[in-house]
């Protein structure tokens, strides 16, 4: 009998070699084998071709249907770690692995929050496959239990899609959170002169990243872009797929619930091969790169680095892949990485910095909607109404021109030519104002996009933080363990927060007076071509 | 009784202290005395108020309306002559005052024109007051004979209504003009390096024209705008009124047949004391005037002398105008003026030359058109849409630095100015746009004003030339005084062709100077305005 399996999702063939599947249509495998996440099979309409193998199910004899309406077999399980698709921000979708519901009635619902998905950046909700992340290891159940006596005075929270809970910052400030860190996991809050901030990255580095090139594999019949990132200190090349950059999005979500991971520019599915998108998409990366090799902590951890310098040996990456997808030091661990300084932090004084810098997001968050609209309009307009007119005027010019010329007075040819060249300039200058969006504007929008994605990340960071500081003050004591732990919370919140400012306020800086110097070049380009043009005149006095 | 008129056709009051009359209405006249071609009475609605004489006729009891269906009186004779209306090309409407049908048999009616209007320029035609303008003396009657006798051999055009009868052309090239032209009159045609051209203007000179002031007349009923105008070779202001030039204007056109004279800037009924209306027409009078003091024979003709140098004495102005009205060298009396060069005339060449001018007036008439449309449309564009544009951006630059300001840090302030800054830099740059077209794109606008006035006089001189010109070709006789008269009008006319194309060649290549200039540090203007705004940038680092 040949092997079948049960599509889970629909898939739409996108690219040549791929082929169409649709929920609960049963398709036959030519192998169990999987070729990096897709399996080669025929539909029910006879189509042969590739899917993702995350999106079916195979039909085993031994299907164990009844644990608790899952029907997820071993198999797919496997299968499902191997699949190109992401985490999707603080493991959201890790609810299906809640296993121990009703057994602790000391949980209160004061962080309940029914509607989670608010928070969560667009276009990143609702895809299908889900990713069976381990929360809660096994072996941790005693130290939870022994911790969660500790802090019997405050309750525990009953939404489990609250932020605050699954980014782990509940079961850290409750002391549930336990791991072994390394002295070189360690992360540093110092005090600066502005507050809070991350010590100051010792080795900083940046990376470059070239134009994608088109690679093809299975013999040609599936084709996919890939990127050469070369960092500074390394200064050796390493090649990646949009999918590497993906899955190393996912591990770095799910690893710093207090850090704004800057947001991968948008995954399109359609004409994926095409250069505006590609270049569109390269700007976006180099973006990312910035951000990730700009912030102190996330530029060394770990799986960052490994997805930097990890060459082409095959084995050696599957290792450290593998690696970070067991690092205990995700959620709650997280932040028993962290060193706070050894000020005291006044708790309203946090309160109230967080409060504005809510109210800075939401105000920042409105407002470059509306800088987002206008430049793209304005670019808009540069490409077709304001070229138009301009090539409108060079060609009635030229037209003038023309009329003249049946004039066959000597003392009128250079005036003829003179018109005629001020038409073509006019025309040219149309030119230059199609152009020059790319090389301003543009590179605005492409800002604009990496701060949308840090703005919808800030909620989430600030939920985890006034979780943390709401338990505080409904604990009878002053004191101890628990204000320790959301001094530490306030700590790596208030650092991102500082981190982000610098971050804008470089960011904004460099660009506006790129943008300008760029728009100062352009119209200094325009009146050179007219004081070209001016010069024809006096050619035949 | 009261003083009753009738009114001949409708007049609506444009200004305070007129009132509106219907044809037909019989108003009463508180006065049969004229105030400057205006008539002061009470309309059948019992409104008082000041209207045109020359649109009433005063009925009396001794009304002669058996003259061939003529009802005009004496009376009304003499109030359209000082009415404000001007002549209309060529002396097109003298056909009313045919006074003498019948009683001269020798008259011929050749100068008989039912359809004037057809070339009189746009917005200057069908107004109601007709002139008396004695184009035909009494006295010439016998000469005219004469010379018709010494021509016998060519016909004469059937056609009454062709340019070449109404100008003059024919009957100066069948020898009828007769008329004394004093040394002081004749006017040179010289051979030059382009060929025939009129002798340079040994005297040349310019005139400066003021804003307009108003001034006020019947205790401040009535209203009127009246220039400043100094040429240069006086040096003394003299007081215009717009009919003034309006009646010089019909004065010269009907002096010069083959001349081009500048059509006048439109008159406009309403709203004439706006301020942009008077800009533009002061704008327009300026060129008006720079073609006028730039043509050779036109610049000293007597009537344009005694306009530009006749002050306030209004005896010394009224015999100046009526000397200018009963100038016996007006129409086929123009071409007796001449002083031809001594050269041959190949008379094919002088076809082929006219044959491409007609072609080229076609072309730029054409062409002119586009240009006008385009950078009409273009300057409207500017005003709007580019400011809009760039007022777009700069507020949400601002909106952006708003936000920014939200954030408390140090470090932040310099860059919230700087973005503040660029942002009413860009709504500054959207005001240069809107501010630009009225600084060079309407001064085009202008200049192709008065140019499409010279292509629309082209087909008339053209037409004339061509009458003589075909007329001698039907001619047996290859030689003698109708190939010679010919020959006077080729000269003529070549040489106003030449004039045309080297004040076009001037006008055009400073007009375009100026543009290139004007736009030139317009975009430098922009270009510091964001140097300015650059420098903000730096102010904090």
């Amino acid at each position: 009998m040949a092997l079948k399996a049960k599509v889970l999702y629909d898939f739409h063939s996108e690219n040549p070699g791929e082929i169409s599947i649709a929920e609960n249509e049963v398709v036959t495998l030519f192998s169990e084998e999987e070729l990096e996440g897709w399996l080669e099979g025929e539909n029910s309409r006879g189509e042969a071709g590739l899917f993702p193998a995350s999106y079916v199910e195979i039909i085993r004899d031994h299907i164990t249907s009844n644990n608790n309406g899952f029907s997820l077999t071993q198999t797919q399980v496997q299968t499902s770690y191997t699949s190109s698709q992401p985490h999707r921000g603080f493991g959201a979708d890790s609810s299906s692995f809640h296993t121990s519901q009703g057994s602790d009635d000391d949980w209160d619902d004061e962080w309940d929050d029914s509607s989670p998905v608010a928070n969560v950046p667009q276009g990143l909700s609702s895809s299908p496959p889900l990713h069976p992340v381990a929360t809660s290891l096994p072996g941790r159940g005693s130290s939870q239990q022994q911790q969660a006596k500790s802090s019997a005075t405050v309750g525990r929270n009953l939404n489990r899609f609250s932020t605050f809970v699954k980014s782990g910052g509940e079961a850290f400030l409750l002391g549930e959170a336990s791991a072994f860190v390394r002295d070189g996991d360690r992360i540093c809050v110092v005090m600066g002169k502005h507050g809070p901030e991350w010590q100051e990255d010792p080795y900083p580095f940046t990376c470059t990243i070239d134009d994608p090139t088109k690679q093809t594999k299975f013999k040609g019949m599936k084709s996919y872009m890939s990127y050469g990132l070369t960092p500074t200190h390394t200064n050796v090349q390493v090649n990646r797929r949009y999918k590497h950059f993906d899955w190393l999005y996912g591990r770095l979500v799910e690893r710093f619930p207090v850090i704004s991971v800057p947001h991968l520019p948008e995954k399109q599915a359609t004409g994926r091969f095409e250069e505006d998108f590609l270049s569109k998409r390269r700007k976006g990366l180099i973006w990312w790169m910035n951000h990730m090799t700009s912030h102190p902590v996330l530029a060394h951890c770990d799986v960052f680095q490994h997805f930097l310098t990890c060459g082409a040996d095959e084995k050696a990456w599957k290792q450290g892949k593998r690696k970070a997808e067991r690092d205990e030091l995700v959620g709650a661990n997280f932040f028993l990485t962290i060193s706070p300084p050894s000020v005291p932090l006044d708790l309203q004084e946090v309160e109230s910095k967080i409060e504005g810098f809510k109210t800075f997001t939401k105000k920042m968050d409105e407002n470059i909607i509306v800088v987002n609209t206008s430049i793209n309009e304005f670019g808009r307009k540069q490409i077709s109404g304001f070229k138009k007119e301009y090539q409108k005027v060079g060609q009635s010019f030229k037209l003038l021109a023309q009329a003249f010329e049946l004039d066959q007075q000597v003392y009128s040819v250079g005036l003829n030519k003179a018109i005629s060249y001020t038409g073509e300039s006019y025309e040219a200058i149309g030119e230059y104002f199609a152009d020059q969006p790319r090389q301003d504007l543009d590179l605005i929008s492409d800002l604009l996009d990496i701060y949308k994605g840090h703005l919808a990340n800030f909620p989430d960071i600030i939920h985890v933080q006034k979780g943390a500081l709401t338990k505080v003050k409904d604990c009878p004591k002053k004191e101890g363990e628990l204000h320790d732990r959301c001094n530490i919370i306030s700590f790596a919140t208030l650092a991102e927060i500082q981190h982000f400012h610098r971050t804008r306020v470089r960011d904004f800086r460099s660009q506006m007076q790129y943008h300008l110097r760029q728009q100062i070049s352009f119209f200094q380009k325009i009146t050179a071509k007219l004081e070209d043009a001016l010069q024809r005149y006096d050619d035949d006095q």
